[in-house]
């Protein structure tokens, strides 16, 4: 219980030590991490997500270097999705944040899928834990961000930016409708690029589409982030939707939120893994899988069958 | 039970009814889906993955094109991550495939996630099982791949096709490395554009880098599939691995894989809903999130009382 204080008291070694035992999935983190929970909720959570090359570590970077400057400190999770085949977009990030590397109010983290099946979004919000009980005062969360998974990822953010570029293609309207919903403030990032102006009229149209569920309206802003123009607006920005949260009590309905999802799939990744242990552990797995490739059986009875097994 | 025979007797109504059944929950699908199992196992699954804007529906559009001329009927599962924000990118699909709309032979669905969480990779696995019933020879999943979710809806593809274009920026290495083991197929598309040698070279290197588990080697394609450039080598690429995979006795592990994955999604999804439900049906699930939100417990103690209570 030694790396508990030490995490609490903002030992970055520690907290990077407890991080590792969270992906690779070591048992004794789980009472560290239960012990730690009760200094957490303190942090504000921010999401970026967009599209691979639309230049969201540059945008996260710059935002980070902004919330330094009022003082603030900051934690980065990059979520990535490599493989054992290559650590290549790992590399990358730390390469891109080195010019925070040495700033002790910043504290970086690369997270991989590694192949292992889900449960991505759960060890990432376990890692957003150990950031908040370190003291973090603000805790982004990049990721690569398309399909139903990222938005997982994100899902219990504060603040989630989603980031654009001008120019996409055709898919740009599965991008923008996928993540749409999560988006508190949009960035058309490229700017300096032809069709930047377009791009923004696109996703201020498919906003009015939207419901207004909140009295909060998303703005669309321009950034070039390797240029840094732009990017200070962007942080003005979040720093007005955490204004705004706090005012209307969305903080506090974003937290149970967050408690929700984290609950969610922590639970749905134990039961899986539990139920599969159980009938993996009599040989009664391989004998169902046999039997629904053979189709002596189907998977939704092969499934009922194991519900009823465990009583469920 | 009619429509079983329907579907059998390859009527695409029926198909699209019971389509329709299964994205939409309704309880009624999974006795049609039990009665058509057994009538399933025949069609050869396609994998088609890629980045927004590669050009995935182009490509498939062309290999469908392909398969026709020799005489094969096709299925085609075009997967969204789209919302009830906007049907766009289903418009946009079902456009760009008009071409084969009046062809009795080729089937079209577009699946959208519509925002519910999860259960994609089921669906997505229930209508290719209806396609396969209905007598489609091959069926092609076409998927935005870039995250976990997605590749877990390819997994259970005989052939995987991955596809990339030229100069995609930082993020092309996250994006091979996420989806470089399912491939049994590399295209560069777009391959008019400059960088594509480059492209190419990149995704042979990490290709050099992976482990060879299997005699099967994958192959870095070209092409520029608007112009139908290079995609009947793509297509003869796809026969020449269905052959292999025949003669390797490949065809019946891949088939005993995704038995396992199609098992597994529908007991993931079908455990933690009957869980959920239970702690909800009495109130125990909003006091456990009252009290994760306020830290009195947290998220590892309270899955473990809910595991516990559910003799798990």
């Amino acid at each position: 219980m030694d790396l508990v204080q030490k995490i609490l008291e903002g030992d970055p070694r520690s907290a990077a030590r407890l991080m590792t035992m969270i992906e690779n999935g070591a048992a004794e983190s789980v009472s560290i991490l239960k012990s730690l929970y009760r200094h957490t909720g303190r942090a504000y959570v921010i999401g970026v997500t967009g599209p691979p090359g639309s230049g969201k570590s540059t945008l996260a970077d710059g935002i980070t270097g902004d919330l330094r400057q009022r003082g603030k400190t900051v934690g980065i999770v990059a979520v990535d999705p490599t493989s054992p085949f290559t650590g290549g977009a790992i590399l990358a990030d730390r390469i891109r944040m080195q010019r925070h590397s040495l700033d002790p109010g910043v504290f970086i983290r690369s997270m991989a899928t590694r192949g292992h099946l889900g449960g991505l979004a759960r060890s990432t919000n376990d890692v957003v834990d150990v950031l908040d009980a370190a003291g973090k005062e603000y805790v982004l969360i990049e990721t690569v961000g398309v399909g139903q998974d990222e938005i997982e990822i994100v899902r219990s953010a504060h603040t989630n930016i989603v980031v654009a570029v001008p120019g996409m293609g055709d898919d740009i309207q599965a991008i923008k409708a996928g993540v749409m919903e999560i988006g508190d403030l949009f960035v058309v990032n490229k700017a300096d690029r032809d069709g930047a102006d377009k791009t923004v009229m696109e996703i201020e149209m498919t906003l009015h589409l939207g419901k207004e569920t909140d009295a909060w309206r998303p703005k669309v802003l321009k950034t070039v982030a390797v240029k840094a123009e732009g990017v200070a607006e962007v942080t003005r920005e979040i720093l007005e939707h955490q204004a705004f949260l706090q005012q209307h009590e969305g903080q506090r309905r974003k937290g149970r939120e967050r408690s929700y999802w984290v609950f969610f799939e922590l639970l749905q990744e134990r039961l899986t893994t539990r139920v599969i242990e159980q009938v993996a552990s009599n040989g009664t797995l391989d004998r169902l899988i046999e039997r629904i490739a053979a189709r002596e059986t189907d998977p939704y009875s092969a499934v009922e069958e194991v519900l009823k097994r465990a009583g469920l």
